[in-house]
């Protein structure tokens, strides 16, 4: 099934059942208000919430109204952890390539992840707001995973079965102020703002065999101002799948229902297919002619980030913003 | 008003207003049934809860009933944001002379902060549970804030006018991942498990002049197996006052409501005042014997957190907890 969460002036939205052709919805009503009383609870809401999507994709229900990505928050308006991992060992690689240093050996075997902010989420279609150019805007493109309860020292098989809905994110990223905040050896804060979502969040069954133990073997879409500059392959080259991701959040705490997890970058070897964020194109273009050509976002930037499913219809919705200025309140 | 969160089975508890001298609680039921709850509508629900803190202090609550602090949940027990600053500065110089590394000088102007996993917290008196005593198990004590809505670009004074509860916090640390996973660049994870928390926040005029200008001027009072290793002034060494933590927080994003905001370990350069945190007694024999001579915590081993206001009496309640090895499910 597909969940969404449509704007209504709360903190969490309301849930919303969407159509597998994302046409159209109806809210849970009666069932759960929010996303996350759903995953409180999913053993006992998500079989509802089901019997619902049945219903609709067979246009019988009765109360069903066109689905309106642009009315959506994220599908978890804010949660309760956002951990993005950097699974494409490729986007690493390239970036050290571009500086002239090595990537580490424990980087194959030990996921790279950091904790981001979770409690203001932007929705799929909701400006990019930022106080300055300078900052070095840039998207990422990524998948991110909804967990249920996963236990402290869970195996990766056994994160794998906590997975609960896949979704897109927008990892928004200021360059330029990374390096200084690493630098200072805490990880980030600053240089990640907001996170966005795609409009809705699906169960695994509904991508079939696209979903393949902990990856999803699609093609990631971005489009930047129009022109299409990332086709990236998603399934072959994530190096930690998301199991392996879940059970090193895991090692030495519980996962609690309603985690997100981010896989980082979707990247390939192949430069052919673009990139899924900017970072990656200037480093080849260092790499290449020794120093980037390709500036970050500007205000009036657009993005979008989207992925079709083997039918070409769109699976989770597009996530489509805009950078904008911060004006005063 | 002092707040606590009593177990109840679910996973936010249910909401108290607790006495000033946290002898007797009152469940704040028809005002709000979850301390997030009361935050996502602070304006409108704490004069409530704070009528019936006032009926309660003067032993006028027809269902009062003892207050019991191993009842408690952290006040919130998960929460959409945990941000843990390191604002005394003494506590890291001392780790770095152990280690003979100058404190870089931004670090006297731009506080060093870690995003915290916020999904599962600890109760003031649930077991710290480890897989394994190897890790390094290390208690912090910290103070804690609770925030409102705080917009972007907030100034600190504007800050600090977002400050909703004050709390203790026990930031329990792995120290013996903490060098591989800081080495890695992206923060830490694995090393910081589960926080615990006090067994009441209360409001920053429930501590009168103690409480000035975001900075708290009581004693930390730390005290491992029975034995009070620290008894550290929490105010004039506070490099940086919470509402320069939270400006610190707010520049590239908003902070929402209910986000928690950590000190770091309090520390005083007077090395006669004990410590907050084991690394720092190791960092002190380090520089006084060339190397550490105290252990880390063992299985078995309480550690119990709290601070007393200027009439003696406790104002948070204790943290008082005990480490327990991981059993199977």
């Amino acid at each position: 099934m597909k969940l969404a969460t449509y704007k209504d002036g709360s903190r969490d939205g309301q849930l919303l059942v969407v159509s597998r052709d994302l046409r159209t919805a109806h809210y849970a009503t009666g069932m759960a208000d929010t996303l996350q009383q759903a995953l409180d609870d999913w053993g006992f809401i998500s079989p509802q919430l089901q019997d619902l999507s049945q219903t609709l994709n067979h246009g019988k229900a009765r109360h069903a109204f066109p689905f309106e990505p642009r009315q959506c928050m994220a599908p978890l308006p804010r949660a309760y952890q956002w951990a993005d991992g950097s699974a494409y060992i490729n986007h690493v690689e390239l970036v050290r390539a571009s500086r002239k240093s090595q990537v580490p050996a424990n980087f194959y075997t030990d996921p790279l992840m950091y904790q981001g902010g979770s409690d203001d989420f932007l929705g799929p279609c909701d400006d990019v707001v930022c106080r300055s150019e300078a900052y070095g805007i840039d998207f990422e493109a990524e998948i991110a995973v909804i967990t249920g309860d996963v236990p402290m020292a869970s195996s990766p098989e056994q994160a794998l079965e906590g997975i609960r809905l896949l979704m897109l994110a927008n990892d928004v990223s200021l360059r330029r102020l990374i390096p200084a905040e690493l630098e200072k050896g805490f990880g980030f804060f600053q240089s990640k703002p907001a996170t966005a979502f795609s409009p809705v969040a699906v169960t695994p069954d509904e991508l079939g065999e696209a979903w393949d133990q902990g990856r999803l073997h699609l093609t990631m879409q971005s489009t930047w101002n129009g022109r299409k500059v990332g086709m990236c392959e998603a399934g072959p080259e994530m190096t930690f799948h998301f199991g392996q991701l879940i059970a090193h959040m895991c090692k030495t705490r519980n996962v609690r229902a309603g985690s997100i997890v981010g896989s980082g970058t979707v990247s390939n070897k192949d430069w052919a297919k673009g990139y899924s964020c900017i970072s990656e194109k200037r480093a080849q273009e260092t790499v290449q002619d020794g120093q980037p050509s390709t500036e970050f976002m500007k205000f009036g930037d657009t993005i979008r980030i989207e992925m079709k499913g083997r039918d070409g219809a769109s699976v989770f919705g597009a996530i489509d913003q805009t950078i904008a200025p911060l004006t005063a309140a």
